[in-house]
């Protein structure tokens, strides 16, 4: 006998990218940052004496909030820390969304997305991106025609790096009934010249929130601690009503706490990123591939001419060299290739050539 | 403007028990270990490089399953780790019951699940237990004319300590069309010679899960680890399809699977704790307490007569020894006591000598 629910039945899982662990692969396949995490994370992590996990932790993770709060000029009743973002993205789901009412995402976009919405049971309306991923002319039409309740667009793009401007965003939210919710997984490689900057609108709008992850920035994809920031009006019912109990560990809880706090370091890994981004992306140009520009730690390579891209990651994949390939209109003839450290990208360029020659 | 959906903003959030963390407290109100996690845990927790936090964990915490798996006699496939045990009610609700559908506990019982079943916005029933907290006679017919999809027992009971046999539990699942959801958070206390094993009821039945936690059992509860035992059709669906990708972090998978593997241990904490509940039973008996006969590691005592609990448990906060008082019917003349090291309980029985002096 089955037991779940006809729309559990229907759909497929997320599936996630390949977690290999074997040693001497490079590793590009998942948008881990190439550095290790802050010498502070590490310390706390030695120092932390077991006998404290006896206890439950603070069930509101109150260090994270007020080292978030303090980093974007916003107070802790403007942030809640999840287990990794993919709990915020749930928990929006679950707190503001009715099963008969509607999500609007653009395709392509998180493949995840999808996944919730058929989990959650709601209706979702996809809206196709230009030709260079960005966002039709139409867009804030069609989203206030199909009187959805939620919005979610990841911004830098996924898998395409593009960056929507902040002025851009509080036109859309002020036109907008419905929640806004920016999945800024990637914000942290942007670069700072562009003056990008979407909490300002967490202050003056209130239906804007914003997801943050420590996963990518803070090369602590391991300890999966992400934050959503938005007006207390909306944070509070996630946080008293909706979340899990205690929904981030001791662990977790004291070793971001110290990420957050180590910003020196972590601007430094960002930079190295945005460094070897650009590097990287030149090199990749050099070999006939078609690049999007790109804001994140990731590039969405078109192969060269002549190429089949299934059969380029597979055979990457072989020589040890994982970079992600999506089964998805649009993206078969492309790469989603991580930034690494500029040995690991080395390897890539490397293995590349041998591949394409 | 408000955006929560009507459920969520009708209902109130779970209030867990306080969490103070002040030196000289003694901390008897939220069922935690009176011991520290095993030697095994500090060690792999003293040896983890920070480096690995970089890379995402492995997203079906094969170690936990492997290890719960191999202690219970089944196969990973009957088992899957939770981010505590309250992710795997939440996933059972999310998973298996439609908004429409029913689901029955008793009353009283975990606090938590009338809670979920609100956030899921399906249908609650509560059975009246009877006066020394058993089913009634008539339980099984009534679960049988509710038509519920789920069934949720804490076995033993909280907040009495009652223990079912599995024979019973066997008796209902065979008779339930539903799901049986038999959340078994303090079966570690059991004493070993009542020779309790529902563990067997998986190997036969489709519809029964049993949830654990290391939260009580292994001094873990800042860990945030649990997990689900069921046929494999049933932990199938919530590992692939509803679970958050990636719920359960690096850290808390290599704690819990040492905190696993170290039996000899555990079963040592268990049975000390067993001890003391006997001993601190009889002392509080002595000075007129009512006990339910408990095999968990908590009391639930009626205060003498001419004794308010509230006010005990406010008498008893005030000179820093913290219990649980649930502000519910049939509860209101009772403190929930969790049982302390050897020197906490004196603590407590000292300060209550004083206190109805």
């Amino acid at each position: 006998m089955r037991f779940e629910r006809d729309n559990i039945r229907k759909m497929k899982g997320y599936a996630p990218g390949e977690q290999l662990n074997e040693s001497g692969v490079t590793k590009l396949n998942t948008n881990e940052n190439p550095y290790p995490p802050s010498p502070a994370v590490a310390a706390v992590l030695r120092e932390l004496d077991a006998e404290r996990l006896r206890r439950y932790p603070p069930p509101l993770a109150d260090g994270i909030r007020e080292a978030a709060a303090e980093l974007h000029g916003l107070t802790p009743e403007h942030v809640m820390a999840t287990n990794g973002g993919d709990e915020l993205l749930r928990l929006v789901l679950t707190t503001f969304v009715e099963p008969e009412e509607t999500v609007v995402i653009t395709r392509p976009s998180y493949s995840l997305y999808p996944v919730l919405t058929q989990i959650h049971g709601c209706r979702l309306r996809e809206i196709d991106l230009e030709g260079d991923w960005s966002l039709p002319e139409t867009f804030i039409e069609e989203l206030q025609e199909s009187e959805a309740k939620l919005c979610i667009l990841v911004n830098p793009h996924a898998p395409s790096g593009l960056l929507l401007g902040a002025d851009y965003l509080e036109r859309l939210a002020r036109a907008f009934s419905g929640l806004l919710l920016v999945d800024e997984a990637y914000v942290d490689f942007v670069e700072p010249s562009l003056g990008y900057d979407a909490v300002s609108l967490v202050r003056k709008l209130d239906n804007v929130l914003l997801l943050r992850t420590l996963s990518k920035g803070y090369s602590l994809a391991g300890l999966r601690v992400g934050y959503g920031l938005g007006d207390p009006g909306l944070i509070s019912p996630m946080l008293s009503k909706t979340r899990d109990s205690y929904n981030t560990d001791l662990l977790a809880q004291e070793l971001a706490t110290a990420a957050l706090h180590d910003q020196v370091y972590a601007r430094e890994c960002w930079s190295r990123v945005r460094d070897s981004r650009e590097t990287l992306s030149l090199r990749l140009k050099g070999m006939g591939f078609s690049i999007a520009p790109s804001q994140s730690n990731f590039l969405l390579c078109e192969v060269p001419d002549g190429n089949d891209a299934k059969e380029l990651q597979l055979a990457l994949k072989k020589r040890k060299v994982l970079v992600r390939y999506f089964d998805q209109e649009r993206l078969r003839d492309k790469l989603r290739i991580s930034i690494g450290s500029e040995a690991e990208n080395r390897v890539l360029v490397d293995t590349l050539k041998e591949l394409l020659a």
